[in-house]
């Protein structure tokens, strides 16, 4: 079973017209830490899943393996608040900056990005 | 036609190993600015593209529209130069800190998401 675009959605027509979904109707989506700039985590959102995070403040994913709505934090308390959403050059993926409440990851840690680090950061300037 | 992975690659084999690829065998990789934290656009990687990524210091994606090989800034001159990569917790998403030369954007400007807002970040705190 795979996932599949939820539909009809209550998401505003205008910004549905210019959507551009993979082929799981899903569209990927950055969560970003509003202040601070950390990217926190990356989620999927359909239609309705964006039409809520514009409209309830909090933000709103497709779980792709449970295939179900996920409101972050509803489970774990780790909310995140919406502060703003911006959609790409190309229409095929969202930047939704967020007011992170606690861990964004479900192991516990700031970001889901943490872990498992292929390079690291390099000591600075003379760059590469 | 679609893309499909870029096989056989010189990836790690550590790394292909525990890669979670969609079934396009690309994984998206976030962009972001090292030292400001900005997100400046969202490409797909396959193996290869990461293998590329993680050993020539220039971000090398896989175009899906032009189903080819591209590093960044080989036309336009704006080039990424890798500063870090990190793989998220699920394996599936790379988070790639970058020096970005100049606009990130194909339409000139410095993100990929500064153009359209769907939900502007609000006053609020002292927030920006």
């Amino acid at each position: 079973m795979s996932s599949t675009p939820r539909t009809p959605s209550d998401l505003d027509p205008a910004i549905a017209a210019r959507l551009k979904r993979g082929a799981d109707g899903l569209v990927p989506a950055i969560a970003q830490q509003y202040d601070t700039g950390e990217v926190l985590m990356l989620g999927w959102m359909d239609d309705q899943a964006l039409h809520l995070t514009l409209t309830t403040g909090r933000c709103t994913y497709w779980s792709r393996s449970r295939e179900e709505y996920w409101v972050k934090g509803d489970t774990s308390g780790h909310v995140q608040h919406v502060k703003s959403v911006a959609l790409d050059c190309d229409a095929d993926t969202l930047l939704v900056k967020v007011d992170q409440v606690g861990a964004a990851c479900h192991t516990g840690t700031r970001t889901c990005f943490d872990t498992d680090v292929l390079l690291p950061l390099l000591p600075a300037e003379p760059a590469e």
